[in-house]
């Protein structure tokens, strides 16, 4: 069911194509070509911009570079049951297998796989490392072939829009013309939205969950802690900590803690931990994890560094940063949508702050005035905004249902299940 | 009105008392002795425990050691005037004058003075900086007179109950039997509470605003990521980077960042800032700080450190951590106000999300279960945590309407105003 080639062998033998140019004609300059640093992750890894770079949003090209994705069950003989899933800020491309760095499970393995909520035996699912990431991805750690050194900060910012372009290069790589679906939650439910939006005739329906239409104060607030806390690190030796055997482990920590808090609800974190003490029966009067929450806090820093690059995640929280669809359509949402042919569907949690249900219902206001086809629900849970990635009966209900219905309009059904 | 000593000399000619010991009996081991650092601030400073040590809650003693104050107004012949102001995690002793080191408005200005609110032409108004803090009382920054250098993490953690056990020393030394308020905010709430349910007949009445009766898992993991960000900076050299000619300043400032997010409303971030750009037309495609969110943060941070030690920031979050007072009482909050005399009033703001309404309403509840006599009003704001130190018309109407009342039931009636 799940392909999986080594990364070294899929580079030595790597497919190459040409950008399309979503962005328009390319500006001056030479092209930002990127050497993928040597790892050993499963999975396919792709060339692309090779004959013409893809342009960013920036104004900077991008070619050769590298992405790296991951696909489970089989593609149809039509192409037409492509389910994209876009991951989250710190996800990546191992959605429904043992992750090959942490050896814990996918991110989406209780929804993604045979019989379950998003059917593997029924679709062909895709999941693709965004621009700028770590996992096989072209970003900041990987080498700059005119300097032979990681780019760092020299790597050019990228934005939702990039990593969305580059997505839709490996989509046409692999044959496909209309995605049946693009779902992601969070960071993925922006890419869900500008893959509606920007490309809506490869798109049949879109699910973001837990997202927005642009990132709000709050939520650049909550990243500028975390970029500082890592530039604050003294390892972070601007960017350039490559190869120094020294990492802004501690700034990335720190970076990690402070985000995670905003996955949580407080009401969860009550029940979770409340004022638990961590293997003590009383307060030690000093500033060690007295409380299990500090412990946990501490445990989700120190895990996190072992599989995120600090730069990595400068720049992906950077792109949610930039992130908002009315801007990019003059300051119109609802621009971003007219005379969309996609079928929405729109999830929200009622407990999650950082993405709260008022994003998600502006999005449906705009899909409403311009009379595209939308389902809204607000999940009741006290999960916060990670609910989307926790066990949640009521959310499988209406991601399945959803599907099913869009399944049979789309002319997939009784094809599996 | 505002009476000022150079600290200098009310060091030189301080005066001195005995120790009633709150806590019960002290144990073994010797005080541990505080000898203030050299400042030049003005107000009343005060040496405690000279005589008998006050003993902290962790057990140790406390004594000989320094307590820096401020009052404004003056207290009547029958010495039952005395409104006592506790102040916040950052807040200090200079409530009602420009800040000697900030060279701003005093942090209650707006609420305190002649005429205002809490009217200094009518009351004593008294606040005390904090132990553990670092405007004058003893605080981690002091001399540890048996090795000649700062305490650092050699200080004793202090709790809100030996913060109160401190300042009832103060009170006493004023020869003050009853304060007609205790009033507070945030952590100053939290002090307000102690003062009511352990010296219930020094207090006629307490005006805890927009806090709780104890610190929630959410707030405690806010203040350990602060911690965490201070201890994951080099210069905080595990606490003993006086006199090194360096400040953990980077580590402070990410702290305060984090912390200052957690004071504000989703919406008054939204309503300030949006998506606003700092002083540019368009978004850099970099890390500077192109949103005004982002400057503003990195303009608190920055302003923080100059007035704020890190160490002291580590022991004030941990006293509030810490603070749980249904904990001291057997786990029942009603127990701590137990026949208490005590009027209350609570306050708190809809849009607090740090200490929300529910919080209050759990003290108000305790509150009733014991018949006590109780004011409760939610203020309709969308100005977040920090609404209780800004202009609020209707929360300075509720307060001065208790206020009178109080007067009135406590005979203060027609001294003035």
């Amino acid at each position: 069911m799940v392909a999986h080639w080594p990364a070294t062998t899929a580079l030595n033998h790597a497919q190459t194509m040409t950008n399309q140019q979503p962005n328009g004609p390319q500006n001056g300059g030479a092209a930002i070509a990127v050497t993928p640093t040597a790892i050993d992750l499963p999975g396919h890894q792709l060339v692309l911009g090779e004959d013409e770079p893809l342009r960013l949003a920036s104004g900077q090209k991008l070619g050769p570079f590298t992405v790296a994705y991951q696909t489970y069950g089989n593609l149809n003989a039509a192409k037409s049951n492509a389910i994209l899933i876009c991951h989250a800020l710190t996800g990546d491309q191992y959605v429904a297998e043992t992750h090959p760095v942490t050896g814990k499970d996918g991110w989406w393995c209780s929804v993604v796989g045979p019989g379950l909520t998003i059917d593997t035996q029924k679709y062909f699912v895709i999941c693709i490392n965004v621009l700028g990431g770590c996992m096989g991805t072209a970003g900041p750690k990987d080498i700059d072939p005119t300097t032979g050194a990681p780019f760092g900060l020299n790597f050019p910012v990228i934005t939702i829009t990039d990593m969305v372009a580059a997505q839709k290069l490996v989509i046409e790589h692999l044959g496909i013309t209309k995605l049946f679906a693009v779902i992601g939650g969070s960071m993925g439910a922006m890419q869900a939205l500008e893959w509606a939006s920007r490309y809506p005739e490869m798109v049949f329906c879109a699910i973001p969950i837990a997202g927005a239409a642009r990132h709000s104060a709050q939520n650049i607030a909550f990243h500028e802690v975390g970029r500082q806390a890592i530039m604050a690190d003294p390892n972070w030796c601007a960017g350039s900590y490559y190869g120094k055997n020294v990492d802004p482990e501690r700034g990335l920590a720190v970076a990690r803690m402070a985000a995670h808090i905003t996955y949580l609800s407080d009401s969860a974190l009550h029940r979770k931990f409340g004022r638990n003490l961590q293997d003590r029966i009383e307060i030690t009067f000093g500033f060690d994890a007295d409380f299990q929450i500090e412990s946990y806090l501490r445990h989700q820093g120190r895990s996190f560094v072992e599989r995120f690059d600090a730069n990595s995640y400068l720049y992906i929280t950077r792109a949610m940063d930039y992130f908002d669809l009315a801007a990019e359509h003059g300051g119109s949402l609802p621009s971003a949508f007219e005379g969309s042919p996609v079928r929405f569907c729109l999830i929200s949690f009622n407990s999650d702050w950082l993405f709260p249900t008022s994003e998600s219902r502006q999005i449906v206001h705009a899909l409403n005035a311009v009379a595209a086809s939308v389902s809204f629900v607000e999940i009741e849970t006290d999960s916060g905004h990670d609910a989307f990635l926790l066990e949640e009966p009521e959310f499988f209900r209406i991601l399945s249902g959803f599907l099913r219905g869009a399944a049979e309009q789309h002319g997939l059904v009784g094809q599996a299940s």
